[in-house]
């Protein structure tokens, strides 16, 4: 079950590597180094963190192999895939809530207290699409006035931690932390809310 | 003490990757992940890599919140700290003599030799600086011509690590190995020294 | 002698890295960081999502001063070393070699499955120049249309990481495997072998 969830998370940030590195004219190489970047990148960042070596992410073959596939899909049928841009957007909301709230509860698991936890839960959410960026040659999109996604990913997370840290049972806290990033994430898609950019002085 | 110093170089380090998210126009976010990568960053890396995980700058919520409030100061308030910049500058030596000279102790603490120590030093004081011009888009500043940064850094974390190999307690040789990278640092700002570049060929 | 292999792949790999610093007009300090990031970047990431740190890399000074030797060799005598850069591109591809399968063997060593490791080879192969070029502002060349380079090196790691599976000693295997490497990407240069990319549809 956890593995299941885990993957779909993992599949659905890789399609949205694969889709970025096709449109900017990546080869296949590209296609499914970016794919597994963005699937894998955020959690094996979190795992070298909290020293939970080798990461599950490279060492288990089926995660591993997940974001390949998922970049030869995008190679191949990219027009197909493409079409599906906003159900694409739609799911990578519950790949974001999946994977902040797991990265928030293996670190408290890992004995990090809250503010630690949720930081993790944030990274594991958010740097695999960051190392994505920088590869792609782009400043990271989650860095830039656009679209709310850090804000609701670090909700959930904290959400997450805060739970644990008060005698929660992980597995109860889980869905109800992860639906707070999703449903914000999705309600911020829907009415275009976005984070503020500081005002620089005119005369600058 | 040693927390309060530690703090200081956080600070400093994390308002000079405030400041350019806010030039750059990145968003809040944009500021609170570049005020903690630049004030974060270097001490992760030399910790990552000597198997000091977590790293204290991640598991210690103080560590962790510092650069968050001087991103917030600089998201509101940057006219007012943009406007002291040179001051941040001269803070800046400061925070680099620290960092340098407290990475090059703490690889040593670790069990490595003299040159890998003061290599870690010197990354535990640039390693911010990279990441956050990595995350705005450009090339690191330490790499390109410009000022005397990273040759000041090196000698304070060789002095440091020399130092601890010939015996002398570490206590003892942090302050003289931090002030040879201030006062060399701060006399490359005043007179504009700079690192040299190499000669292309013309017709090339 | 593995030592002087170990060695020789990250002279190489640092004259490329240091080449690039040249050009694009990094100071003396970036030619030197692009050749230390060029030859050891690689297997410092292995390395560390393994766990076996501080990596060796770091850790012993011969392997941590070679690139800086070859950065000081490339930044005052760079037009002599660029006009053999044909010579250098041949070199590296026996760089490649070394590192993938080099990789691919450590990680089967610290009881990583064959998918793992030869992934891990790859990366050990290709993740210095990865780095060398991020840093450098580029796109990584090895995710662009050009040059066949990943997939020969992930054959070669491939192939040594399944010959430990099946009980070859990593002595036997090792020399066949980096073959496989070399000799497909020496004829991928010289016939200009490439990946393909993605069409994108006329209207997009």
């Amino acid at each position: 079950m956890l593995l299941t969830l885990d993957l779909i998370g993992i599949l659905v940030f890789a399609v949205s590597g694969g889709l970025l590195a096709v449109r900017n004219q990546l080869d296949i190489v590209g296609v499914i180094v970016l794919a597994m970047a963005t699937g894998l990148g955020g959690g094996v960042i979190r795992d070298v963190i909290i020293g939970s070596v080798p990461p599950p992410a490279i060492a288990d073959w089926r995660y591993l192999l997940a974001p390949v596939v998922a970049g030869l899909v995008v190679f191949f049928w990219h027009p197909a895939v493409g079409r599906f841009e906003r159900l694409v957007n739609v799911f990578d909301a519950f790949g974001l809530g999946l994977f902040c709230v797991a990265g928030a509860l293996k670190a408290e698991e890992f004995g990090l207290g809250p503010v630690p936890s949720a930081a993790l839960g944030l990274v594991t959410g958010v740097g695999g699409g960051i190392i994505r960026d920088l590869l792609a040659g782009r400043i990271p999109t989650v860095l830039r006035n656009g679209e709310l996604y850090a804000i609701p990913a670090l909700a959930g997370a904290a959400v997450a931690a805060t739970g644990v840290e008060l005698g929660v049972e992980p597995v109860i806290i889980a869905a109800p932390a992860a639906a707070v990033t999703i449903v914000w994430r999705l309600l911020a898609m829907q009415r275009g809310w976005s984070a503020p950019v500081a005002r620089l002085s005119p005369p600058e």
